[in-house]
């Protein structure tokens, strides 16, 4: 079986047919692309995946070394690494200024489900990176970004976030780092950084840490609290590297997956003065921190969605190929047939095949926002894409990854027995995959996000915009031949997430506010759910009118519509259910007695 | 935090209020017990458990030693299995003919709780030699048992079962190992097998191989299968141990999870002659083991919930002792608090507690219903709880074991970051618990067992009587202060659980039968859940009364409520929901044209 990561025609079929990305090349901004440009990069994305990042995966599962602060990554990303820094692949849709190569997001979208999809461990490396880039280009200082930024974007050099400590995780503001101002408008930084991907590596000359610290005598708390630049090797003025900072690595975690990216202990100041320089202004690190988090929340939302991407095409091809039982309604006697044929097979791959469809669909969405973003004629509507980022942020990291981890298991199930040996690929997709729902914030952490900033934001108007979205695909949908009786049962779900919407909402406002979070998690789901339900349904009327054509991608077209039809009929029956729970609300959760939970 | 691996007060709860198992005790086949010598066995379970079981957990994470046919299980495993057979825990339900304690089956799963929960790949040697004894002692020859019982009974040997083979996991009828007579009425049996839990060690002096095999010219398929034991080394007619039988481990696999168990491949018949001898009927080898069956998966059942009941230990501890922000209605600046006062953390821990009690109450009353046929007086009554036992049979293992899985992933978040760390106990839980899903027939296949087999034998009788149970405890909470809501709200969803019973099984006997089967697993989560709202309103029905008194146990009565109430009201309308979707049995996922899954 030739492993594909993700099904290339479904890819054009969002790109192309879904959200019409050719269309962004009217804009200055993009003219340079056109639908043959992007599917050329589409292509050679996919085939620099295929060939040479795949190959990494059962490598990368066997770890990096560590000794005496050093990490090594196995020998066989190197080549590679150099391969995707050559092909400039790193700062897709960054601009030439700094070696970028300028293409829209939604496109880079569809290059990444490849890359990630192919070696999630492996990509990390380049991920922090260029969010690490982005924060010095937004808000570097030019010294900043004359020392860093082309080195970033190239790959040249990697990138890092130091946020948690023991004590800090979800709190950031317990952290306890220091910054000693050293009189030259420099930083001395002293403190313990854990859980630090990319934090040590050999495979980039140098690396710098975005760090948040507290200057000394600021205040306790998220509001004392600045961000610093805090290179491995200090820079000299001439750009060449200087001495070595004293950022030690104490120690590498033994995950339970992600191997193949080491998951750093970092001491700052302890074995000699590590220096750093402020970005941003002092006290509002966070904000600063926060620039880069839409961008690096959504790339965990793709890192979830391309491993249960690949999980459903090892499945798939898995279930066509193994022979087992005749089929159920087969005459006794009969020959056994590939367990595709088998309905509960069927019922796992459909389920599998909605949910990464439905991913892909708003991935690529919310990556489309940014290009929305960057096209708009006015400044309102510009803010109107920003802001529905927002909304899209905690969906695409909380939900995404969440039912990534079930895709991920039930393509475990498909393979049976050989699901559980790590000979056969799915397991280690398992694994890798659990870590998504906790870095760059818990699950619960997106679930609290969305009810409580985003929902409300700006009076509650990007929100509404995402339910009219949602409302005009419906619209659509009823006009279209055949969808009628799944417009219908989606319209009724959606009626009732926007009313039990309301009702969460005036909970949390209310006296019994901890019960309206003790749904958050719950709430957020069925907002993931609705909102593939939708994408589902647009893909349907979509795909609908061309079903009736005797095309070679008849098929293709007709299983769009199949499965807006079973994810509507079969999987959002389930999601109407916990619409009543939630608006139920029910407070045992908060009312539990402590010893009612056990000794 | 000290490690309890369960609820010691909830397993007494269970035994005693909820279940009342003293009473078995007036029946002569119990005599010798009472509730003092059962609270003793459950104690002495529990220190063995801890002090000696527990400690072998993290060890067993680093596997078996494979070298040239030989395994080494982990060193370590050795003094505690000695300390195990010593204590006489191999054999707790069987017969003292046979070396065993006679103790009711209810007792010995709360035993088994404590061992499994705390190191299920060391307990997994001993509950596959338990099932190749009872297999013998049920229909081996009076030589078979004389020669192996008492070995297998006190540990000193082990016993596996030997059904996959590469090209035979769920359709066992397909295997091709097979059996030549020598013409002394001993078999001669060549073939390979996999995928062989204890399949080759040195923990045991002989390992007893009940091996599926078909006779030289028997038919095709299941109807063709014979059954035999095959021993490690030969047995000399004096019981002592005879030449090596030529049973060769090939490999081990390696896994996700379970390490300490090997899982072997095993050739036999290929580097000289491997001897056995039939047991039971020629041909009549399927209905032999699954004579074995309903034990065998019952105790899978056991294996996922004493992971879960374990990795909800851990969390719970967590959650108290992980200091980590302010509570969400504490004035700004206050004192970060223990993370079990967020509202999404008790979220997930009353998810988790609430699936732990179902599991408990399920697993345990399943035990329990072995030990009413013990005691029945009549043939009939007795019939009635083998049929209900075997009712059970796909719950306990398909249903809990899924929900194993998903409360050991919720122990992974709640520990965040952490939880993805292997120094801590959560991951390997959630790695080992995966396989339960699988082995012993996968969920699917439990699936359909309960929707082609169960529901219908001796004419729906027993599946009736389960309803009744329930519909018993539901008359009983509406008798019962505090609990009108709750009885209401369950008896909504109880009444649509009936009738989508009746409308699949309909469904099945119709020309859609490939749409009722695309709903079996959906259909055996709702009975699970529907099962587990049972058990917590019945755990409910006991614990109300003792709520209003002021005693030292008030917060642990009511919190079986809260319990109770959170899970019919919190969790059951999604069921509700699901009950909707396969009253519809939507047949997209059956429709689905191939092309349509992708390329």
């Amino acid at each position: 079986m030739t492993q594909l990561i993700s099904d290339r025609r479904d890819v054009d079929f969002v790109l192309h047919e879904q959200i019409k990305v050719a269309d962004l090349c009217r804009h200055d901004v993009f003219s340079e692309f056109n639908k043959k440009t992007i599917d050329m990069i589409v292509t050679e994305a996919r085939n620099l995946a295929i060939k040479a990042i795949l190959p990494l995966q059962k490598i990368s599962d066997a770890g990096c070394e560590f000794n005496n602060g050093v990490v090594k990554v196995p020998e066989e990303f190197h080549p590679v690494y150099k391969l995707y820094c050559e092909g400039e692949w790193s700062a897709m849709c960054d601009t030439p200024e700094w070696g970028g190569q300028g293409m829209p997001h939604v496109v880079a979208a569809a290059a990444n489900e490849f890359f990630y999809g192919a070696c999630n461990s492996f990509m990390l490396y380049t991920m922090l990176t260029h969010g690490a880039a982005k924060l010095l280009e937004t808000i570097g200082t030019e010294q900043q970004k004359a020392q860093c930024l082309k080195n970033l974007f190239s790959g040249k050099w990697g990138g890092t976030m130091l946020l948690t400590e023991p004590m800090a995780g979800s709190d950031v503001g317990a952290l306890t780092t220091v910054a000693i101002p050293r009189g030259d408008g420099t930083y001395s930084i002293k403190g313990d950084k854990i859980f630090i991907s990319s934090g040590e590596s050999n495979l980039v000359e140098n690396i710098i840490h975005p760090t948040l610290a507290r200057i000394e005598g600021a205040p306790e708390g998220t509001r004392g609290i600045s961000l610093f630049i805090v290179p491995k090797f200090r820079i000299n003025d001439d750009g060449s590297l200087g001495e070595f900072n004293n950022v030690v690595c104490t120690g590498i975690e033994e995950k339970m997956g992600l191997h193949g990216n080491a998951t750093c202990s970092l001491n700052l100041g302890g074995k000699g003065e590590t220096i750093g320089t402020l970005i941003g202004a002092e006290h509002k690190g966070m904000s600063a921190m926060f620039l880069m988090m839409n961008e690096a929340r959504q790339m965990v939302g793709l890192q979830g969605f391309a491993n249960a991407s690949c999980s459903y095409m090892y499945a798939l091809g898995y279930a066509r190929d193994r022979i087992q039982s005749k089929g159920l309604t087969d005459p006794p006697g009969s020959a056994p047939v590939s367990i595709i044929h088998h309905p509960d097979v069927r019922r796992m791959l459909m389920t599998m095949r909605a949910y990464v469809n439905g991913m892909r669909s708003l991935v690529y969405y919310a990556n489309y926002l940014f290009d929305l973003a960057a096209t708009a004629q006015t400044d309102e509507e510009k803010a109107g894409h920003r802001a529905m980022i927002d909304i899209f942020t905690p969906i695409v990291k909380g939900f995404i990854t969440d039912k990534a981890f079930e895709v991920c298991s039930l393509g475990v199930q498909i393979y049976g027995g050989y699901g559980f040996i790590e000979e056969f690929p799915v397991a280690q997709l398992l694994r890798d995959c659990r870590i998504f729902q906790i870095y760059e914030g818990t699950n619960g952490i997106q679930s609290i996000d969305l009810l409580s900033r985003k929902m409300e934001m700006n009076g509650g108007k990007p929100y509404q915009a995402l339910l009219d979205l949602m409302k005009k695909t419906l619209a659509e949908a009823k006009a279209t031949k055949g969808l009628g009786d799944m417009a219908a049962n989606f319209e009724a779900v959606y009626n009732r997430y926007r009313d039990v919407a309301d009702t969460i909402l005036e909970l949390a406002a209310s006296d019994k506010v901890l019960n309206a979070y003790a749904f958050s998690h719950p709430f957020l789901e069925v907002t993931g759910d609705v909102a593939v339900a939708w994408m589902l349904l647009w893909r349907a009327v979509v795909a609908a009118p061309q079903c009736s054509e005797k095309g070679k991608d008849q098929d293709f077209y007709q299983g769009q519509v199949k499965v807006a039809q079973f994810f509507i009929n079969a999987i959002l029956p389930a999601t109407n259910g916990r619409l009543d729970a939630i608006s139920r609300a029910d407070g045992a959760a908060i009312e539990m007695p402590d010893a009612g939970f056990g000794l």
